[in-house]
């Protein structure tokens, strides 16, 4: 028997191991178009287990799992479910891990994802744990850097709440593989840890910092928005300033190239006009569907389908 | 590419469009009893985004799927979704519609099914919007009349509240299509609104109106009943004493024809007495039922597979 | 048509009848573990209608019904669902056992399953009512106790809540069938109720009643534990001495035999200590995953298909 192969985080994968995921999710794309059908994953069962909502991250799991032929399995809410009587986390890795061949889990608490590896029956699959990992969000951010721009010789900014953005964390450490130009945009409350900024340094990344989106809205090749959550500022007025400094407009990206994309996990609220979303610069909508192909991929690695990947072209 | 074909009301339906859904459902209705299965949705998603519960529309259309051969994905309850981030429903319906077929959208907001058709990227099918429309409900209405009564020449009493209730404005239009006489019952506070009288009446449709069951219970081929909510009445005394004259019992339909059929959109509370269950005169379960059938015809319809029905008899 | 197969109770099940059921779950086990495909099911839809939450119960009869080709269908907690606009139960099954081939029921009153049973239109499997019955939990433990223990000539010891846990009640009855001599551990304020005790004495079983788990720890095969509810003591501190005097610790279980087996219905708190679970003792885990095999046999058994179940070995 192969050994169980999970994913936790992509904080330590090399440029090949990144590759390898790409290049699989672009052989699955027309699969998750819905062009092809696919039943590699016939009579195979992935769990949900969601311990905090996303739908967005379940929602496009389940998409990836029915494209391919396979099943799901949801555990539902937390307060409808057996957590509720005070059941340990291990206690229900343990069991519902032996009813699916892998587990999508999200958890609030950091390290959460590493833990249920080690007690699970079958692979582990980190949809995000608290301030830990988002491995797939990484991978996909990735995907949709090199299907709408370019991975190599990228000048990318990440904007928005860098200080406790866990997406721009590790999609720095993943772009550090492919030697991307890296400018930094934050107020001066939100900025991107030191240890993190050092760290990319050290692998001889440019990095540029600033609060001004002026500054580098012309040369960019991507623009990668994050929310700033209102809760961070415990003055509303602070809060309305700084948003706004911060919000993309038609106007702001008049002088980008023509180009240029825009990306953002999503949900948005307000940090991008709605009148962007249908300029050629908006790639936040096909980013979310990005995240089919790229789970697909995912699934097919952790199931050790690698080989079984067939697409009629 | 084929236009996109969403289902957002049946107001504008002619006769033939209705004729044509009737017909569809008829042809799969083996298919909806699990008498025979079928496999052209083989590979397709449908997304149910219900913005609020209803169960049965949401079953009803699930079965439906599933029952072709198709998968479904559940954004499950708003409480639990992006939206309690605040992200607005164009957003929810940009994401989502990527990752599906077709979109079955139930929502509160009168108008919420049209905006959603105008920034989908595949086909929306009107799940209820509020005070707005609610087609797939008007079609299996009609598709119960036709298989538990007839269509043509139909003599209908509309009871209940007929002020508040979209079911029965909407089935008024749809009857109106194949010159129903229609006898309007219900307490004078809850009348049917003018506006729609009249329309019925320059279609030459034979309208009458009364607060007494007692008046046309002799006559009428159908008695379509509805929910009057406790809510509208500021005085419960005044709620018990109106709800009480309009509920069905035994001894009220003694004077009916003997092939006269009783409907009910559901869920009841007390409008129909539970001993008229087991009489031949109740269709209200069987109405449930055909939901799915009609809910079949409406998916093969918005995905294009008029044609790939196919049921061995 | 042959007449529908409800599962509602196994107090008057036979031992030929239990025996039928667990020698269909053991063929059935290596497509529970995903080592054989089947598609027996297919077309096929099971609809959970759980009105309470019950995590492990509804995610492994999913399990089982996806394992075997089928699909299933979920009514959703309570809250988003019809009941709340004051459905009444028999309406909701006449309604949705019309959209599916069998309905498993979960409900918080005793006499639920019968009553559901009464009205459906597709077969009911209790899937726990209340104070009343649990047949596949019964069932799930016999399938445990005959693949980790022996079913024949058993020595079994029941321990912690014997007064309210319906399990345990149901369990003492099926043990009957085999003979086993039954220990019952419970503090003075949970013991069995005499009338189960004497119903067992009347058919012969040998009964042991005591509240010191060093009484029977040496002898016994099994260990089947319960969870001892907070809320049944006022007195927290009583509740505190009392769930502590019966809890397994590894210490505890060092005068039992190499092969003695524990086991739980879960979610456990903390009635047995974590250290317990990696030695050769727990069998509780795996207990949780026989409640696949054991539910696939049963929605074989209540869909006629015992004669189409094929394993390839």
């Amino acid at each position: 028997m192969r050994p169980m192969h999970h994913i936790i985080s992509t904080r330590e994968y090399t440029k090949e191991m990144f590759d390898e995921i790409l290049e699989m999710a672009e052989k699955l794309e027309p699969i998750a178009r819905g062009e092809f059908q696919s039943k590699i994953m016939d009579g195979k069962i992935l769990a949900l287990l969601f311990f905090e909502p996303s739908t967005r991250t379940r929602m496009s799991f389940e998409t990836a799992m029915l494209r391919l032929g396979g099943q799901t399995l949801n555990m539902g809410s937390v307060e409808a479910s057996s957590i509720a009587k005070g059941e340990s986390l291990s206690d229900t890795i343990r069991v519902t891990s032996q009813y699916a061949d892998a587990v999508v889990l999200r958890h609030p608490r950091e390290g959460a994802a590493l833990m249920a590896s080690e007690c699970s029956a079958s692979p582990i699959i980190n949809g995000g744990d608290g301030a830990g990992h988002h491995p797939t969000q990484t991978l996909l951010d990735l995907y949709t850097i090199k299907r709408e721009s370019h991975l190599e010789n990228l000048n990318i900014a990440l904007a928005g709440d860098l200080k406790y953005g866990r997406t721009v964390h590790s999609l720095c450490y993943a772009l550090s593989r492919y030697n991307a130009k890296i400018n930094l945009v934050s107020p001066p409350e939100l900025r991107l840890p030191d240890r993190i900024v050092d760290d990319l340094r050290k692998r001889n990344i440019d990095v540029t910092i600033t609060s001004d989106m002026e500054d580098v809205i012309e040369n960019i090749d991507v623009l990668y928005m994050t929310r700033i959550q209102r809760e961070r500022f415990p003055d509303p007025a602070e809060f309305n300033r700084i948003s706004n400094s911060m919000r993309i407009t038609k106007e702001l990206i008049q002088s980008a190239k023509p180009d240029m994309k825009i990306m953002h996990p999503l949900p948005r609220v307000n940090e991008i006009s709605f009148d962007v979303d249908d300029t050629i610069h908006a790639a936040y909508f096909k980013q979310a569907f990005y995240g089919v192909p790229v789970r697909m991929a995912i699934l097919c690695k952790v199931l050790g389908m690698e080989d079984k990947i067939e697409v009629k072209k």
